[in-house]
């Protein structure tokens, strides 16, 4: 059975992303797609990558008639977001990669994104979209929030061991380094390839950056206490992926064991053997996270590192998971296309 | 059905490529990976990005046992590849990727490789594997020899014109950019990324290039005299990817024709509306190749502008392409790969 | 004696480009600077690699009192350019490194600019400013109009062999490679990091690049009759360097010959031996051009690669050098730094 | 007075950058260049970028008469170097890159480079080369070991702190984002353009890079009692640049102040404002360093950002400056050089 699907805000990098990965889904078919400023286009037109497919054109969101509709992706930017879920069908299930629903607390929400929820009532709804977390409450939600794509990478190098009490909850550090595509396609002085090839710099330091605000939910939920990290972003030089490399106080060994243990079923998460580190170059274009641990010379100190493809894992390969589990399909229905190396 | 592989140089860059595509290809399983200098370590740690496969260790040549394996991708260095593919059995298939068995004529490959054919019986079964153009053959063919990524670039261009006779066959140039993956994974200097990165430069300028041979011997072939091209290669700061810029002595807006009607039922080949001109970044990873044409201001030139990716239709992808003929499966299997952008 | 300077325009890539070689210039000063837009910011603040310097503050150009002026840089965008220029103090002399001066001809840069031009009286006083081949006109100047970039490189490989008649006037194809700077500091979704890295592609291409103008222009005048040269520019996905390959018909001894001999005393123009073809990577920086020659298999051809730094030698270290002769200092002064590599 | 330099491994990257640097330096002028593997070649066929300068031949280091030489920069290998240094003439003075004679105890060698110390003699004139904290030593040396590019960058962010006893010795955090340049002109497969750009990766993680030893030994120098910092350094896909994001306890108010008084005369050495950090793209090609801090939202946390370009300030630049004091001429001489920006 193929399962009909919408894509609001196409014409962005993770819309473009959600077609590329369902272009070889054996059981979704995309209906409709829209991107209101490039109604009328064509996908070939905005992205000439995705020519060889027959799509549908580009329309405004009023003009999608959602009866046809099994299932629709939302990749529009937050606040954006908020108005267009609160007006979708009620029947219609929806997996949102915007931040407008991942943060619980409408307060919260307002402290990180600097105004007032518009959707409270949605927002109850909302099942936080980290897949390997959160299987049960996604197979039976209407509405799924995406993570963010450095949110998820912590996450998936952190959960377990919180959740184990392996590690000290007042001291932990995530030197992160990002990969351009995650700020998406606009057009900004320092996302120029001038501006930014053959340089990094760090973004939103000193605990500024949105993310946190899922850090903050989600290990504090699970330590059943406040929990608050600390976190410092960099923008590389390059496309895609994100490393980040987790600073941690706890016995390395032990880390190692809790990660590989937690994750040993899963189909996407891959732990290294204890003391080799994953490289950013090796998950791009998939869906796969890959994480290694290592002590340092300081005993008592782990370093775990996590990479993983923002644009996949880390948010519309992520999304194409949860609507996997939405739609009863296999939930690694479409996603097992290997790396591209080099 | 599941067809068994084997891949014979599994350790290379093409050999990961193929290995990456069969991944998620339904009618095709490894059994077999030689890689001579490193036999006995897994492919994980030749290649982590291949980590989550379940895939044989890596062997020498001689402990597979052929028996068991229906198609054999033969992936080694030139030269080498004449004395293994000449000692494989009789009845197996073979897709090579080397320029071993590209040339049907003997002196054509010791006149352009710089020594004797050492395979010259095993040559006169090979089939020239431009699979848009020798379909019938490879279909029936034992042993398929991979073209040349830069040549198959400058082909799908130029092939059709020079069968139309549309176009001065005195005057023909290829300007080509190819990304630095078609090199392979040897250690050289102009390979390291601190020499390559943010410059540019020629390679085997002259009419040095070795697949000067291809294009000679398959320019000729159509225009039933000799063909020679004028083909200058550059080497870009950039992994995969191949866009050769012809310049040619014709009418555009006929060029253009020529090539929309020769291609217009290709699944792979895909010509840009006349004027519009492709760009690498929009066929990285996948088997497409994009080709565009324009007029220049000076009356009675054009210009052909085609992309590939050399790893994938330019290597592996071909070869795939190729095996699914001979194995009887649609030609597509396993291709349909959306390319990855950004 | 020091120099004292103004730069219009000091926003931009070539406005800096002329900040940082004047900062160790021994006999310039810089006394003013402007950005309409930027006005009252600090050039520390736009371009932070300049922040070692001490430099006076971005002001409005009817802030500038040029009676403290000796020399003004103008490196505004054309158009703007012509009517800044033809309001500035008659006594003051004037590098522009806009496009609004370099076509002698009014209708030339209506034809190739899609406007009137508008300050034709001053076109008359301006001087084409090639240094190498317009010195004691330059010396003279109150204007001295810079090159386009793409139009400097291949004058470097063609003028003395037009001057020279060893080449087949009718059959000149300039293929080039193109960093991005040369596209300046805009906004523009191509010349994103995302959608530029890893990827080529070309741009004006059909005849349709202004700098044709440049090429018309000169090489007619050179040759005592109309010259019409075939030019198709890429996009490369490195910040600066410019490889021009040049396709002529000629004998490519001669050729060499002719360059070698035309350049022997040029301290910036460096002829390779013959065969020897230039890189970008080995001029960067540095206000070098490297010019090489090479002949084809196919007798009587030639292929010339000319390589520059579009930002140097193919504007701000142009305009320097045109600044130095206008003020009777050394031409090379201030100039010979080196190219910075890796 | 013009000094003359003898560069001894100047066919490696930094060996390279000493010429560059001393190409447009007014009191320095090479008379000798060695290059054991590469004598007999021109260093124009070694490194075409230098191709504008008259330089002598590569010879073997027995072939230099030292008796014409006033200062030796050494760029050869660790362990190679002891056995150099120790038979150059007594009275020469020396300034060398390599690891071979920073580590005052040769115990602590043996520990960090894994083969015992072949020159404790010759080690006990060496004084360590971090020019800005030792400035009257190096003035009076005959032999200045250069340090490492990356010690040299968390020193600069660390040192001042750690003498004023601003910050928590027990929790400092280096986590080091580094270009591969640093890793030389070596072939070895993961500095390959195709493996490296548009990924990262860690390296030496753990506590095992060398560079550790530089830092135990000066921080604990400082702190008069032992200091150990935890080190993670990763390798990113650009050519020139070190970016050190250094996590303290401590206030940043504070640490900054400290950091601004402790550089407020330092030429090269460059604090921004509070709050502002500072990145790669800004220091490249240049002997600057630029240093920011933050705070976190943690309360006593401080970030403190610092960069530099490894070839520079890091290695080749440093030397320049060490140099510059040890014969007597201004420190900055040659070396004000403004970044290469984009």
């Amino acid at each position: 059975m193929t399962h009909r699907i919408a894509i609001l805000g196409a014409s962005g990098y993770t819309g473009a992303e959600l077609v590329r990965l369902i272009a070889t889904h054996p059981s979704m078919r995309i209906v409709a797609l829209s991107a209101d400023r490039k109604a009328g286009m064509s996908m070939a037109e905005v992205f000439p990558f995705l020519r060889h497919l027959d799509l549908p054109r580009l329309v405004k969101i009023d003009e999608i008639d959602f009866s046809n509709v099994d299932l629709c992706f939302c990749a529009l930017p937050h606040a954006t977001t908020q108005e267009v879920v609160a007006k979708l069908p009620r029947g219609l299930r929806i997996v949102d990669l915007s931040a407008d629903f991942r943060l619980r607390d409408p307060a919260e929400y307002e402290k990180w994104y600097g105004q007032p929820h518009a959707a409270v009532e949605v927002q109850k709804e909302a099942v936080y979209g980290l897949t390997e977390f959160y299987r049960d409450e996604i197979r039976a939600a209407r509405l799924v929030a995406g993570t963010g794509c450095n949110a998820a990478t912590g996450q998936f190098a952190l959960r377990p061991l919180i959740a184990a009490g392996v590690i000290d909850l007042e001291d932990i550090l995530i030197d992160l380094k990002a990969g351009v595509s995650g700020a998406g396609r606009s057009l900004k002085e320092n996302l120029l390839h001038a501006e930014l090839s053959g340089g990094t710099h760090t973004y939103s330091a000193g605990g500024k950056h949105r993310h946190l605000g899922e850090f903050d939910q989600e290990f504090s939920r699970i330590a059943g206490r406040p929990v608050r990290v600390q976190f410092t972003p960099h923008l590389l030089p390059m496309n895609r992926g994100i490393l980040a490399t987790v600073y941690l106080k706890g016995d390395a060994k032990t880390v190692h064991q809790v990660l590989e243990k937690a994750y040993e079923s899963e189909p996407f998460l891959q732990v290294l053997p204890f003391g080799a580190l994953p490289s950013t170059r090796d998950i791009a274009g998939s869906n796969f996270c890959h994480l290694g641990v290592i002590g340092d010379r300081i005993p008592g100190r782990a370093v775990v590192v996590a990479v993983l493809d923002n644009l996949t894992k880390g948010s519309s390969g992520q999304a194409i998971q949860n609507a996997n589990l939405m739609l009863g399909l296999p939930e690694t229905e479409g996603l097992m296309l290997a790396p591209v190396f080099p």
